[in-house]
């Protein structure tokens, strides 16, 4: 059977709602993560702050099964933390070396990443990070048994904008070898953000129109799986229910959406490895089914 | 790890397109009965033919441990087929006690039901069916082991059309004891059937506004799971984006949606099983939510 968490922590994750707020990730971590650490959260070897370009943020970490693995998938993190915080690698704490974790569990190479920061760093420098990370990839995976043509992408929050940002070509940046891109709980059409919003500080007062990816992401060349947790903010429900709508308008279909039953906007990435029904199990079907085949 | 079918048997299911014939039936179960006569498709003990009602279709089989089980979930399955086709038991094939015995091998009974058919029986003798079959099983399921309050109902097709009827009372019969409703594939919203459409037999050729189920499901009592398959025909994406749309509007959130990766319109229920990543898991979490709990 698949790894599931017991029906009372959902219940608990469930009673925390759904507000974005420090005491709702501290509360959610702070109960999953006995769970991380009785199944483990740090793959078999980890190289840490491998530099993808000048700045103090451009660091990543590849987790590995440490030299065994040859032409494996390559399973690219970026984290959340409202433009404005956050980072690859909280040491003491499963973020995000879970991640990691879970793609060496699954036979991939796992690679989490920091990107620049609003708000000294503003639209696009999160998508020109991405695309930073992406190319050290294709140069730098093989050596760590990975393989540069199979690049999956995974944002979780802000990491979602970014990532959505960088596929729809706003960093700039070669989209090379990137088999898919999983957008976790993210925005794709921008208001003018108010002061205090977590949009404000990296898009500035008067977002350029152009910086809503959604119509970008319609016709993206790059497979895409999006996900909304059951208990995410309504605006990100209406996110989820946006691309619904603006998929259907431009295919004819209902995109690859995954509904996370019984989490929250932090618990969601924290699901992997240890929920894998909630998000897990689809997400590694979408990395299996697009970096499968001979030239994938 | 879950249960998956290999890629190359999802690349010819994708193969095949998504019109709705009697060759992609043909084809889709000739290229997945095999994956069933593998794992095996019956219960240890199934009860077949048991009268639910006068009419000759008013019969149901119930699919158990044999004498093991107690105070089980019990899983009911409401058949496809164009409201003027189909049957619970189609003897030498998977169909569909593959359903029953994916049900047992989660540790629930399944009940596989029949139902009158259009054109003799149209709208809402389906729904009154469906409702029959919960009476029955709330009288009669203690004897197999089944719990009366835990009754989880899933229908494909028609028979989501059917179980939408039922649970939004346009058939009239109790709700009690059904803890869970999973619309697979169906369609909520009637517009006036041409001749040929498979509602016209059904619904005849000027359907009571009333009969659209989609108002009724938004406020459901019965918690409800959604699904849509990659390769749905474009009215069943329609009708499952008009759920999402729906939801959004009086929930504020999106609703529990399933995207079933790979699938067509005849192969999603034949996932059961064999391809658990594809729906199984979300349904089987879904079942097991819903039933948990002392006197759920």
């Amino acid at each position: 059977m698949t790894e599931q968490l017991p029906p009372d922590v959902i219940a608990q994750l469930k009673a925390m709602g759904s507000a974005i707020t420090p005491e709702l990730a501290q509360s959610s971590w702070a109960l999953l993560t006995p769970f991380h650490e009785k199944i483990g959260y740090t793959a078999p070897r980890i190289d840490r702050d491998l530099r993808y370009g000048d700045h103090p943020r451009h660091r990543l970490d590849v987790h590995s099964e440490g030299g065994t693995q040859a032409g494996a998938p390559v399973f690219l993190f970026v984290h959340g933390g409202g433009f404005v915080r956050g980072d690859k690698h909280d040491p003491g704490t499963p973020r995000y070396d879970l991640v990691g974790a879970w793609a060496v569990r699954h036979g991939w190479v796992g690679v989490t990443m920091t990107y620049r920061l609003a708000p000294e760093h503003t639209w696009p420098s999160g998508a020109q990070d991405v695309a930073g990370a992406v190319a050290w990839i294709r140069e730098n995976i093989t050596g760590y048994g990975g393989d540069r043509k199979k690049i999956v992408v995974a944002g979780n929050s802000a990491g979602a904008v970014h990532l959505a940002s960088f596929v729809t070509g706003q960093g700039g940046g070669s989209l090379a070898g990137v088999a898919g891109a999983a957008l976790l709980s993210g925005i794709y059409q921008l208001r003018p953000p108010a002061v205090g919003e977590p949009e404000h500080a990296y898009y500035g007062p008067d977002p350029d129109p152009a910086a809503s990816t959604l119509p970008g992401l319609l016709d993206c060349p790059v497979p895409l799986l999006f996900s909304v947790a059951e208990r995410d903010p309504e605006f990100f429900q209406r996110a989820a229910a946006a691309v619904v709508s603006g998929w259907l308008d431009r295919h004819g279909t209902v995109p690859d959406l995954v509904w996370v039953e019984g989490h929250n906007h932090m618990s969601t990435i924290a699901s992997l490895g240890i929920d894998e029904a909630a998000l897990g199990t689809a997400l590694a079907r979408f990395i299996e089914r697009h970096t499968q085949g001979a030239d994938a």
